[in-house]
C-alpha cells in the first residue's frame, strides 16, 4: 500500500511492483532480487524477476521478457549490459511500465558518440512511452518505507534524512557515515546521467515530502538551472537544504566531466546560488554528514559565540582559533560566570575565561558535566557550548580508557537534556585500537540520547557555523 | 654514560642523575620514579626520590631534602605544590644541581600578583645559581635515547622527530597521533611559562642534533622574537621546522593569555615569519602530524601535481576539487597514459583521465596497485601520487572486510618501494568499528612500509601543499 500524495513521485518511492530486468540466477542473495526481499519489499508489492535463463530466481517466478509479467509493472531496474537496454527500454513500453531505474552504466559519460547516442535513443523511447527514469549510471533509490534498497548493509529503520546524489558512491557513503551516528533517511535517490529525472524534480517532491526533515544533495551538474534554484528555494521555505556542489575547481570541473559527462558550471554562479538561496553549501561528504547532524540534534542557537570546555590549555588554544577561522567567536565568559567556575575548579592553572579547561582526566571531565555545564549554560556571553574529548590524552593507552569514558558520555547524557543552549561534542584520538573503540562506544551512547558528535574541533565548528549562517539567513528573510 | 655535544642542553636531556622532589610515596609506580625506572633510566644515571616522609620509594633509597644526597645531581624535577617551590629551589642551589625541570603549575598563568611574583623569584634563584630551568607549568623532558618520559604511555622506541612545545597536554597529543602511525621521537619538551629556557634554546640544540630530522613546535607567545626567528632559521638550513602558533585570533589570543601566559603576538608578524623563514605553518596538532608523516615518509616532489587514484567518481570529482582548494591541482593524464589505463581497466564509466577509478571493490584496487601503479608512475604530467580508500564504501559493513582490506594494503606496499614518484594513501570510513578496525590494521601495515597515511584527502592534500611549499621554498633560495 503507498502512501497517497500530490506528486507523481510519491510512487516511484513506493511502487506496487518491481521488475528486475537481469536478475541474478547465479548469485541472486546479493542482488536486486535478494536485496528487495531481504528489505521486505516483497510484504507489500510484487517482484518479478526478468531472465530468460531462469524459471525461477530467490524462489520467484521468473520471466523471461517483462512482457511476460501477467500482472502490471509499476517500477523496472535495468541490471543489464548497456547494449541491451534500448530492447528493454521498448518492452517497459510494451509493457506499461511507470518507472524505470537505468542502473547500467556506459553511456554519455564514456564521452564515445555511439554512446551518447544510445542514451538519446534511451530517452526518447521512454518519454514518448510516458515513462519516467532515473539514470542511466546510478544507484536508484533507497526507501525503508517501501523496503527498496540498492545496498544490503543499509539500515532498514525510516528516518528524516533526504539524499539526492548524483553520484552512486557517494550515495552510499552519506549512509553509511550518517549509519555510524545512528542517523536514518526518509529517501536517498542515486541519479547519475539524469537524462530525465533530474534534482530539481526530486527536490521538488521532497520539498512537500512530511517524513523528510533535512535534505542534502550532491550534485555535478544541472541541466535546468532557474528550476533548480526554484526547487531549492521552495525547499528551504520548509526545511535546510545542504549541497556538496562538486566540479567548483578546474581539477574538479575535468574529473566531474569523465563522471556523470556534467557540465559543472562555474564557480561564481555557484557562489551566487548560495548567498542568494540560503542553502547550507558543503565540501566533503563528511561535511555535508556533520551539518545533516547539526540540524537534526543542535537546538536553534541564539548567536555565534561558542563556550568551548575540554581538557588541556594548548587545545583549548588551538580550539578558540580553529573556532574563529571558522566564523564564530569564543569571547570570554561574563565575571559571575567565571567566579563561579572558578569555586568548582580550584586546580591551579585551569582556565575558567573561556575555553574551560575540565582537570583530573576523564572523571573530572564526568564530574564537570555535571557541576560546570549548568553555569556554563548560564552564562549571558555565548550562545553555545561546545564540548571536546582528546581521549588519548586523557590517560593515553590505559586499560581503564573505556570505561572512563563510558562514564563520562553517561555523565554528558544525563546533563544535556536539561540545558538551555544547543551543545555539540568533539571526540577524537588518534588511531590507537583501543582509543577508537572507546570513541566508538561513547559516541553512539551521546548521538543515541541526541548530541551531536563530531570528529574534531575543526569539523565541528565548521559545521556549527554553517548552521548559524543557515539560521540567520532565515531569521534576516523573516 | 650520556653524549658528547658542545651544546649545554646535552646533558640536561642526557644528565647523570635525577631527582624528584616530592615524589609520590603512595603510587610510585604511576609518578616520575616509577616512569623513570620504568624507561630504563635507572641503568644510566641515578634516581633520587626526595620526600621527608619516606625513606624508601620503588626500592630506591629516598631523602628528606635534595641537600642530602650522597653524589651530585645533574637534574631535579619538582612535583610540589606552588609554594613550596621557592625553598626546593634555595636546596637545588645549595646543592649545585644544573637542572630544573618545574612542573608544578599555579604561576603567571593564573594572573595573580603574588603567582607572577613568586614566579619572578624562582627565576632570579636559579639565575644567580646558574640553575638552567624548564618551566613552571610544564611535562619537561621525552628522550627515549636517555631513559628520560614524562608520560607512562610513550613509546620507548628512538625515533628521529623532535618536539618543542609550550603546551604540556599537546605534547601528549603529538607523541600519541605519531605513535599510532609508527614514527618515535628523538627528543620533547614541553616548556610552559617559559621564564628561563625557552623555544629558541631548544631550536638551538636541536638544529645541530643529528639524531633529529624534522622539528615540530607548538608555540603560543615568545619573549626575545629576534632570536626566536635566527634559531628558525638555523635549523631551517638543516632541517624542515612546523610551527604550530596558537592564539593567531582574538579568541585564541585571550585563550593563550589564560593558560601560558603568554603574548600571543600580531597575526600580521606571524605570517611575515613563515613567508620570510620558510618555516611550515601548521593549524591543529593533527596537521603537525600529517606534515611530519610527509617529511619523513614522502620523497621531495618535483611539483604540485596530484595523480589521485580511488573508487568512485563522484568522490573522484570531490577529492580534486579538494587537492585544488588545498594549492595543488589534478590535472589530466598524458594521452598515452589514458591509453594505457583504458586497456587495463575496460569497465564503462570508470575514469582514466585523472582521477583514476580502480573498480571492483578492494580486490580491484589490489590489483589495479600491481597493474596501474607504473602506469600512473610513468606519467608525465603529474609529480605525486594520492591514493584514496573510502573502506566504508568498498562492500560497506561485510564480513569479509578485513582480509579484502589487508589483501590491497599488502598490494600496495609490495608496489609502492619500486615507484619514482611520492605517494601517500588516504584511508577513511564511517565510524563502523569493522571498518574502523580494517583501517588500523591497513594504517599499520603502510607506514610500517614507508607510506604516509592520512584520515582523508583533505588531510593528505592540505599537508602534501605544506610540504610541496616547503621544497619550493627551498630550491628558490638555494
Amino acid at each position: 500500500m503507498a502512501k497517497q500524495s500530490g506528486h507523481f513521485l510519491e510512487r516511484m518511492f513506493h511502487p506496487d511492483s518491481i521488475a528486475i530486468i537481469g536478475a541474478s540466477a547465479t548469485n541472486p542473495e546479493a542482488g536486486w532480487v535478494g536485496q528487495l526481499i531481504d528489505f521486505g519489499f516483497g510484504y507489500r508489492g510484487e517482484i518479478y524477476p526478468i531472465n530468460p535463463k531462469a524459471t525461477e530466481i530467490h524462489g520467484l517466478k521468473s520471466y523471461a521478457n517483462v512482457r511476460d509479467v501477467p500482472g502490471p509493472v509499476e517500477y523496472a531496474i535495468f541490471n543489464i549490459p548497456a547494449r541491451s537496454t534500448i530492447q528493454a527500454m521498448e518492452d517497459c513500453a510494451a509493457k506499461g511500465v511507470k518507472f524505470v531505474h537505468v542502473y547500467t552504466a556506459g553511456f554519455s559519460e564514456i564521452g564515445t558518440p555511439e554512446a551518447k547516442q544510445m542514451e538519446a535513443q534511451l530517452g526518447e523511447i521512454a518519454k514518448k512511452a510516458g515513462i519516467r527514469m532515473i539514470g542511466p549510471n546510478c544507484m536508484g533509490i533507497y526507501c525503508p518505507e517501501s523496503g527498496m534498497t540498492f545496498n544490503p548493509d543499509f539500515s532498514k529503520e525510516r528516518g528524516h534524512v533526504a539524499f539526492v546524489s548524483q553520484s552512486g558512491a557517494e550515495s552510499m557513503r552519506l549512509v553509511f557515515l550518517m549509519q555510524d551516528v545512528n542517523i536514518s533517511f526518509s529517501k536517498v535517490v542515486s541519479y547519475g546521467n539524469a537524462i530525465d529525472l533530474d534534482a530539481p524534480d526530486f527536490l521538488e517532491y521532497l520539498a512537500d515530502d512530511d517524513e523528510t526533515r533535512v535534505i542534502a544533495c550532491y550534485i555535478e551538474g544541472i541541466h535546468d538551472g532557474p528550476r533548480f534554484i526554484t526547487a531549492v528555494k521552495r525547499c528551504l521555505a520548509k526545511k535546510p537544504v545542504i549541497v556538496l556542489k562538486a566540479g567548483l575547481t578546474e581539477s574538479g570541473a575535468g574529473a566531474a566531466a569523465s563522471h556523470t559527462a556534467s557540465l559543472t558550471g562555474s564557480k561564481s554562479i555557484w557562489e551566487a546560488f548560495f548567498r542568494q538561496t540560503g542553502a547550507v553549501p558543503a565540501n566533503t561528504m563528511d561535511e555535508v554528514a556533520d551539518i545533516v547532524q547539526g540540524f537534526l540534534r543542535m537546538k536553534e542557537p541564539n548567536g555565534r559565540r561558542v563556550a568551548v570546555v575540554g581538557r588541556g590549555g594548548g587545545i583549548g588554544v588551538i580550539a578558540a582559533d580553529i573556532c574563529e577561522r571558522a566564523g564564530l567567536k569564543v569571547p570570554p565568559f561574563a565575571p559571575e560566570t567565571r567566579q563561579k567556575l572558578a569555586a568548582i575548579i580550584p586546580e591551579a592553572g585551569a582556565g575558567v575565561r573561556n575555553p574551560v579547561e575540565t582537570t583530573r582526566g576523564l572523571g573530572g571531565a564526568a564530574d564537570f558535566y555535571q557541576r560546570g555545564l549548568p553555569l556554563v549554560d548560564d552564562d549571558p556571553q555565548t550562545d553555545i557550548i561546545l564540548i571536546h574529548m582528546a581521549i588519548d590524552v586523557y590517560g593515553g593507552h590505559t586499560p581503564n580508557l573505556a570505561q572512563s569514558t563510558s562514564e563520562a558520555a553517561n555523565s554528558l547524557c544525563a546533563k544535556a537534556a536539561s540545558l538551555k543552549k544547543p551543545i555539540a561534542a568533539a571526540l577524537f584520538a588518534g588511531g590507537h585500537p583501543d582509543t577508537i573503540l572507546a570513541i566508538v562506544a561513547a559516541r553512539d551512547k551521546l548521538t543515541k540520547a541526541g548530541i551531536p558528535v563530531y570528529s574534531g574541533v575543526e569539523s565541528a565548528s565548521r559545521s556549527i557555523n554553517k548552521l548559524v549562517n543557515y539560521y540567520e539567513f532565515a531569521r534576516n528573510k523573516a
